[in-house]
């Protein structure tokens, strides 16, 4: 175990062995919650929340407080010394002197980087703007390795917005690392995937892959359907939105089209590209990736924190 | 102890044996903190209010921190998921992954019954609108019983807002089921009870009842007084508000028609409807009543998580 | 040990023999955290902050969770009853129900004297308007004595805001109380020391001081430099506050003519009254400085608990 500071930042900050590792670990966490009760007795995760997010915050603090530690933070921009001019590289030194790790959402692409270079503690990225947001991306690998097995031999669509969701750009960049992917990218003209996506992601890799406009089409050959939500905010006008809104929306008909073994993933919050009548079919798999959202986060926690080992695969092979 | 899942939605979702169990527990708990202070380590109560409300957020913390467990949540609609457009059911299916019991606070009606329906975990309505706050009714009942020693062969003054006023028509529905119980409503005209509630509820079980407009007159013929705000929100315009907010304020020269094992109850915040002299009178309960507030919260997690037997009559009667 | 109720609304309701013992606690504290991880085992610290300040708060909370504590509260007026119109004379009664201390932030100056007038629990001013900021006060000293090894014989430059900086105020008006204790008072003459704090606290402790314009001139003679930063919310109007907030600025180039021996201080936050290649010097004190915001807090809390002794001095010495 290795006393060298380390963050999660980006998804791919990990090697593919360490987030083997992780996985591993978040599983054994699932087999046995009750192991792990108390490993962080004594603890404090910050939740730099510069911007709301319920769902991701409230996750990190469950994962936190299942392992026994606490938690302090704050939840809006409007509450945090950034309100007084303060740059992130201050806050984070403050908080390094009050917390022992740090979890940070923040509008801003790369402010969490900028965190991890000045701090004193472990840094996650909870989310920045667009960018990256690996905890997410890390939750959508252990549902799939949970539910179906493997974490390769596998065709995955992935449905909605495919040009402004960041979650599916990281799931993309960790998924090309394993073998035998396939992927199906089911989107309107305007929401497709980025170019450098295609060209400097999924091309180099070799893995295959096919851009369609309906699901209907592509739905029997999957093993993962990865429904993205259309974000209203990330359009820059109203009627795009409503136009496209509605679009790509998994119901109990369009289920009925897939393989029996398929699973349906989704980051939530789900408005209506999910329909509710879906949420009873034993392939969706939506909430499920909820409760594995704390238990990868759990992982992350133990190993940055150096409680687990797995993150200085360097060290270990010495 | 059964494994089935107990909410509390409404004060009369507990039989009225049920309830009687649950403020017994209250007073063991009142009587003996430290006999409870680890009965729920490890356990996670999240506090979802869509709508603001420091006390009952706080009393529903406290509680949960005085048995030893932990709290996350948010405070207002703004930091939750709902802003993106999640539904209650989603979100409580969410929630279920990350706490193990959960208190909503909703400005819609209703909304705490739905979370309800798609939960896997408890949820207590902490406030839905002008509907229930059926937590506030149980302390109300904790507090005259501790105070009176008994639940039956009261006269109980409600004077303020009748019209609008949950708390009031919670209560109500709660002691009509006690026996022997005498109402007198003291109110203006324009904040009277519902007709429904002297229709449907007063009436049919028996209560006496008499409706006045002034405190004066009835004052010396009762043992619990249970004053309330007159709240600016529920009133269409301004003037109404002003008007008649003032109208049916307690001060000490009251007290003096009052007998003296009178108890004063008020559920808070108070702006004015009770003048700070009154404070230091001993029959004033107010204060006393925030602190059982918080012994029955613990009483009703305890119940509700199935820590302590009560909440299950039919089980154990077999 | 006694049980009269003691709070913390003013530095100067310690006397200097109660601050001393205060900041030995805080460096027992610092010098071995372990030892006091369970002393606040299953106690409840309230953060009641009308006004924001992510700083304090969460000092405040990381404060109690290292001593095992729990911690519930508000984070701004928004989410607190105060919004129903409750007076703060009730709030604290409510909280005293809930918590077994309080901290708090509020916009009004002598808020918290009011709250510690009414409260069941100790109150701490965590800072009122432009009023006091006792826990600064303290963090402040605690790092004078422990980078300077005494908190006498002492020449202290105090720089930027000092008119409107309560964080000043109050450091003068602790540090006359110390032997052979020189000011150099450093501020444009919009914002110089109110003539209130020279006429009636420094000229009657017979402390020496001067006022210059300038950091330069006096930057060698100094043992401590208290930076401070200008408030764009003190002012009254825009222009004022981008005309002066830049005037006083500590570069690499000002620190060159510094002694080997200074130590730079600042509340914090810092918007750019510290350049950031200052931060680097081991002279710069200020990170270290909110880590001490920690200890101090942590003794505060503990010896008006009364978990340690220190606070009744009239007791002790009967």
């Amino acid at each position: 175990m290795s006393n060298r500071l380390r963050h999660l930042v980006d998804p791919l900050d990990l090697s593919m062995e360490e987030t083997r590792r992780l996985l591993d670990l978040a599983e054994s966490i699932a087999d046995d919650r009750e192991a792990f009760a108390h490993k962080c007795d004594g603890k404090i995760l910050a939740t730099l929340f510069y911007e709301p997010s319920t769902r991701t915050r409230l996750s990190f603090e469950s994962a936190m407080m299942r392992l026994g530690g606490k938690v302090l933070g704050f939840s809006s921009a409007a509450s945090s010394s950034a309100s007084k001019g303060e740059s992130v590289a201050d806050t984070i030194r403050m908080i390094s002197c009050y917390a022992d790790i740090a979890a940070m959402r923040h509008n801003k692409e790369g402010a969490p980087r900028i965190a991890a270079q000045y701090a004193g503690i472990p840094v996650i990225n909870a989310g920045d703007g667009g960018h990256q947001h690996p905890t997410q991306t890390l939750t959508d690998l252990l549902t799939i390795r949970r539910e179906k097995k493997r974490l390769n031999n596998l065709t995955i669509g992935l449905c909605g917005d495919l040009k402004f969701g960041r979650t599916v750009h990281s799931l993309i960049k960790s998924l090309v690392r394993c073998e035998n992917i396939r992927f199906v990218f089911i989107s309107p003209e305007e929401l497709h995937v980025p170019s450098y996506i295609i060209d400097e992601v999924v091309k180099p890799s070799g893995c295959a892959y096919k851009e369609v406009r309906t699901m209907d089409e592509v739905l029997p050959e999957l093993d993962v359907l990865y429904m993205t939500r259309v974000q209203r905010e990330r359009f820059f006008n109203e009627e795009d939105y409503i136009r496209l809104k509605d679009s790509y929306i998994l119901d109990g008909e369009k289920m009925k089209l897939a393989p029996e073994d398929l699973i349906v993933l989704h980051p939530l919050p789900r408005v209506n590209e999910i329909a509710v009548e879906v949420d009873n079919d034993p392939r969706a798999k939506y909430f499920v990736q909820a409760q594995n959202g704390v238990f990868v986060r759990m992982a992350l926690i133990l190993m940055l924190l150096g409680v687990e080992p797995g993150l200085y695969e360097e060290e270990t092979s010495c």
